[in-house]
C-alpha cells in the first residue's frame, strides 16, 4: 500500500471543506453521536436517517412510518423525540429492526457536509479496530482513492479533545505510512500522551465535563472503551447502515 | 495570584469570538506576522496599522504621508507596497521611527477581530518572556480581568502547529494555576512534546514547509528562535506600539 494523504479537520459548517470526490471520510462524534449510531446498529437498528433539524426529522417521518425520532439539543433529548443522544438510549428492544431518523448538533451536520464523498464512515473509539481493518482493505482495493479526511465533529467549540484523541488513535493504528495536516500529526502526539489514561483525558476534557455535570458519566465511560464493537456504519443514499462488504 | 481562565482558539473569522470584554486578547501569529511586527518595533518603528486589504491600506496612507505599507497574500509581498511580510524586509534602515501600515492575510484580521478587548498584545516566540511577565502583572494590577483568549492567527487552515506550540509555551511558562480549554490542554501537551526540538517541529509544520519551499528557511529560522526581543507589542486606538508603562 502506499502512503495515505490525512486531513483531520477540526470542526462543522466550515467554509474550507476540502474536495472530497476522491477522499474516504471518517466522521468521529465520541460523544456522543458516532459512538451512539455504532451502538444502535449493533444493537439491530436497520438504519440510521442523519437529518439538520428537528423540523426535518418530524417531516421526514411522515414518509417513514414506524420510524423512531432521535437527538439532542444542548446535549438533551429533543421535546417529543423518542430518543435522546445517549447510546444507553439505543437498546435493542428499542431499536431492533427499526430506522431511526436523527439530529444532533455537530454530528449529523457534519455527515451531511461529507455526503458527496465516495465513502462516509462513522467512528468512535468502540468501533476503531473494524475501521482501520476497513480502511486497509478499502486502500488496497481501490486505487481512485486519493486520502481520509477526518471530521472531528464533536463541539460546538472548534477544538474537541475526544475526537482529536480518536482521530489520533486512528492515525497511529494505520501506522507510518501517512502524511498528515498540522493537526493529524498533533492528534497523533495527542493521543500517544493519553495512553494508558484515555478514560481520564476523555472524562477531564470540556464536553466530558459537561455530560458528566449532566449525569451522562456512564456514557462518557463507555464512549471512551475502545474496540467492543465490530462495526464500520456507513452513509449509503442518505442512510446510515452496518456495510457488510468492505 | 489566582487561577487564570486561559481559552485557545485556533483560527480568525470565526463566528464563535468569545465575550471580549474583561479578557486580555493574545495574538500569535509565528509564521510570520505577530514576529514581523515584534521585530519591526524592536528596530525603531514607530507604530504597526493593522488593516485588513490592500485598498484600505492605500486609502490609509492618504491620510499618514510617509507611512509604509507592508503585509503579504499566500504569503508573497503585495504589489506596489514597500516591505512584504518577511522580519528581514523591516530593517532599522527602512522602518526606524516610521510607521507601517500592513495587511496579512491571517494576522491583522485577528488583532482587527479583537479590537474590542481591553487588551490585545502580540506574541510570537521571539517575545515570549516579556509577553509572559507583563501577563503576571497585569493579572496583578487589574482586578477586573477575566481570563485570558490566545488567538492562533496562523494559517486559513483552522489549527496550526507553529501558534499551538507557542501557546503552549506560553501557557507552560504561567504554571499550573491555569484553567485551559480543551485546545488549551493540548497546546501544552503538544510543547512538552516539542521541547528540545522547536525548530524541528515549526520547519515540519504546513505552514513551515510551505514557506521554506518559497525560500523562506531563513524566516522560518528566526521566527522559532525564543526570547530574544523584550517587547510587547499592543494595540492602542489602532495602532501597534511597543508597550512601556505595564
Amino acid at each position: 500500500m502506499n502512503i495515505i494523504r490525512i486531513e483531520v479537520l477540526p470542526c462543522v459548517g466550515s467554509v474550507h471543506i476540502p474536495y472530497l470526490e476522491d477522499q474516504l471520510v471518517i466522521v468521529i462524534d465520541v460523544l456522543r453521536a458516532t459512538s451512539t449510531m455504532v451502538t444502535a446498529l449493533a444493537n439491530g437498528c436497520q438504519s440510521i436517517i442523519p437529518v439538520l433539524t428537528a423540523e426535518e426529522a418530524l417531516e421526514k417521518r411522515l414518509t417513514l412510518p414506524g420510524a423512531l425520532l432521535g437527538g439532542e439539543r444542548q446535549a438533551l433529548r429533543i421535546e417529543g423525540f423518542d430518543l435522546g443522544n445517549s447510546p444507553f438510549d439505543y437498546a435493542p428492544e428499542k431499536v431492533g429492526g427499526k430506522r431511526v431518523i436523527m439530529t444532533t448538533t455537530n454530528g449529523t451536520r457534519a455527515i451531511r457536509a461529507a455526503a458527496e464523498a465516495p465513502a462516509v464512515w462513522m467512528a468512535s473509539f468502540l468501533n476503531l479496530e473494524s475501521i482501520v481493518h476497513a480502511i486497509f482493505r478499502r486502500f488496497d482495493e481501490d486505487k481512485g482513492l486519493d486520502g481520509i479526511v477526518i471530521f472531528c465533529a464533536g463541539t460546538e467549540e472548534r477544538f474537541d479533545m475526544p475526537d482529536t484523541l480518536c482521530a489520533g488513535m486512528l492515525i497511529e493504528a494505520l501506522g507510518t505510512e501517512v502524511e498528515l495536516n498540522d493537526l493529524g500529526e498533533a492528534a497523533r502526539i495527542l493521543y500517544h500522551s493519553a495512553q494508558g489514561h484515555l478514560l481520564d483525558a476523555v472524562r477531564s476534557s470540556q464536553h466530558g465535563q459537561r455530560l458528566r455535570s449532566l449525569g451522562y458519566e456512564r456514557d462518557v465511560t463507555y464512549c471512551s472503551t475502545a474496540n467492543i464493537l465490530p462495526i464500520v456504519p456507513a452513509l449509503t443514499d442518505g442512510e446510515i447502515v452496518w456495510l457488510t462488504d468492505i
